[in-house]
């Protein structure tokens, strides 16, 4: 792993996967026909890029319950214990409607309501994550949205994988169907005679999904569009090289343009650290993918104090941050832009994945400049209220109104004075 | 204004402002020019689009004091206290970064922390709103965001209006930029010379400008792309046919597709209401607007109780609501979709544009299903804080472990397993 100058600081923007003008017609075409044709259209498209003929598309008890008692025990066990981790971190986040009064009688204040329903986009093959199930339930269950709705393509056995089914039963999914790509987000955006209409859709998919959200955004809601992974370490002399080595690569094997930097005031520290990434890529099953990313999007840079180290950070705005310093908690105060900040040596970042409570959807590509981790707030909306009184009115009211002339807004201003006149 | 059956309910869904090919790929070379070129690309397409030859790209303070003193000053006042007005409410809004422990050592929290930057574009001409300068800008000021820019397409005088500078002075701008369009969505998402780059950019304008925020978005964030203005207002017997009535055109006014709905539980107030529509309109400056979005997006429904009501306002989900009835309040519950909810027959909603201390930047077109108001969550982003301690690994690592090797990612497990051996 390359040790570099801080000059040479790279930008966390990497090309994106490119669409071409065809597969949005494609995709234009799928939502199209999906809208126009309901459960039909699903049927015919889940034989069409599947391959697979169902006989039903909504996952029935039988097979959730074939699903939790294939599974290893221990392992369910350990996928109820992180959901309650989840749970209990994501509860704490729930706010309350509130309000606030004037002596005049006014009363200002904000609704909090849960979104009526929400699909959750699980992708199929090798990227289906049971943690990624839980990751974006459970933030929906703990604001009370009664609908939730999960899709995922089933696989060649006309099944959806069962540590899938398993965690979205832990997490509290009424409602499965085995249907997945474009044809999926136009299900969950226009609803069909089996698949419900929904509010928002979240959850990560190919570039056809990707495409569908997009255009069926302003339909209903739909959550960011993810990145590659990240990790930056920022560490002094006191860090564990093995520990960041590990955790370097923990996210460099996701994806060969995953991206993992180390940050540390020890010259000492960047040598070693790149040595120990070297010997611990040898034995990875992934390495193919590792050392790719570590190649082209890895780099160690080597600054002149803490806070130095701090605004190199900032400048990265990394989807995940680990400080391991002699005192990780006073440079929090540092940190402006990071997904996930984890403090000290123990907290390793799968720690967060898997575990700890927190969610592991973050802002990925320096987007935690302005976006945040996956969280109840995504789940809920405001509605203001206001209640105005007649005192306020009469006392404040020819205000008003001069206002709405000032823009030339006639019938703004007489709805204000018609409340003035005597009844 | 017709009085119609409720099972001939429409959606609020209106036909948008379609772009065509060749305005989107304008944009895209706009935007181009102005991140290659910078401020000459700026001074350029001013010149082409505004037909005005600048100077500066700033707005000096000379500028910003002789509009302050060209207004009446009773004006700047009321500007004055609106604003305060705004800044109580939305201080009320503020969260604060927050934690909690378990036993074990482990401390999981959010930090928040305000965006460093955010643009604000005002659109320019009859559209140009005072009052949407406040709503836009102090959010953002409580929020704390160190660096706010305001930008506008100048007059043929090369100036912005008066009333805009008053209002983006008062709100605490301190930088604003005499540009618009595309160029301007540009300058605020990639930076040139003279204007920062931001982290999100805000307000609405026409088709270019809504092109333009749609190709940066990723870049920086963007707010959502607004439709025209509805409002529904709920009433029974007790409810003041005038008042109704002035509501109504005080949306129907702001765009021949605006939408205003009443739903009222008795059918003597539908008849006067629907007259008293007919002669208020006669007389308003605006009423060649007014007519149309009555005769094309009003309507009456009549319906058989308050809790029949409130369905058919769900159904709408409105941008602005008015309860008039007798017990407003009571109501409350009942409501789940609306941008804003005025209680009770003084909560005009003009009140909440200008001056008791709401936004008036709200989700339109049904979006209320499953978006908020402008409030200062927006100016804001999250960092999940995760400390794990060594107890809780040694506690919960072979948990990890063991769900991270469950998805096949090995050197995630790798790295909570290095944590478990001896030092």
């Amino acid at each position: 792993m390359r040790i570099q100058s801080v000059s040479e600081l790279k930008s966390l923007e990497r090309s994106v996967e490119q669409n071409t003008e065809q597969q949005r017609i494609d995709v234009i075409e799928i939502l199209r026909t999906v809208k126009n044709e309901g459960d039909s259209a699903l049927f015919a498209y889940t034989n069409q890029f599947d391959g697979v003929t169902l006989d039903a598309l909504e996952v029935t008890k039988e097979e959730v319950d074939e699903a939790l008692s294939s599974l290893d025990q221990e392992m369910v066990n350990i996928i109820r214990e992180a959901a309650a981790n989840i749970r209990e971190y994501h509860e704490k986040q729930k706010k309350e409607s509130w309000f606030f009064t004037r002596e005049d009688g006014t009363l200002l204040g904000q609704k909090l309501t849960p979104l009526d329903s929400v699909g959750v986009y699980v992708p199929g093959g090798t990227a289906a994550y049971p943690s990624s199930v839980l990751m974006g339930v459970i933030p929906a269950v703990v604001a009370g949205v009664e609908e939730i709705v999960l899709v995922s393509p089933p696989g060649k056995d006309g099944k959806l994988p069962s540590a899938v089914l398993a965690a979205a039963h832990v997490a509290g999914v009424k409602r499965m169907f085995k249907i997945g790509g474009a044809q999926a987000i136009g299900a969950l955006a226009y609803g069909t005679e089996t698949v419900p209409k929904t509010d928002k859709i979240v959850g990560p998919g190919n570039i056809y999904v990707a495409l569908a959200k997009r255009e069926v955004f302003g339909v209903c809601d739909i959550d960011m569009i993810a990145g590659p992974s990240e990790i930056a370490v920022l560490a002094d002399e006191t860090a564990n090289v093995k520990y960041i080595a590990a955790d370097l690569l923990s996210q460099a094997e996701h994806d060969s343009r995953s991206a993992a930097f180390l940050v540390t005031t020890s010259n000492e520290l960047a040598e070693q650290v790149s040595k120990e990434v070297e010997k611990q890529l040898a034995s990875l099953p992934r390495k193919v993918i590792a050392s790719q990313a570590i190649k082209d999007f890895g780099a160690i840079y080597v600054v002149g104090s803490l806070d130095e180290g701090a605004e190199v950070i900032n400048k990265i705005a990394p989807e995940h941050l680990e400080i391991m310093t002699k005192d990780p908690m006073g440079l929090l105060g540092k940190i402006k832009h990071a997904g996930a900040i984890f403090l000290g040596e123990y907290s390793s970042e799968p720690v967060g994945d898997y575990f700890a409570g927190s969610n592991h959807v973050l802002p990925t590509s320096g987007t935690a400049r302005f976006s945040s981790p996956l969280n109840v707030d995504d789940y809920m909306k405001k509605s203001s209220v206001i209640r105005y009184s007649e005192q306020a009115i009469k006392e404040n009211g020819h205000k008003i109104s001069a206002f709405a002339r000032l823009e030339g807004l006639e019938a703004h201003a007489r709805a204000i004075d018609v409340r003035l006149e005597e009844k």
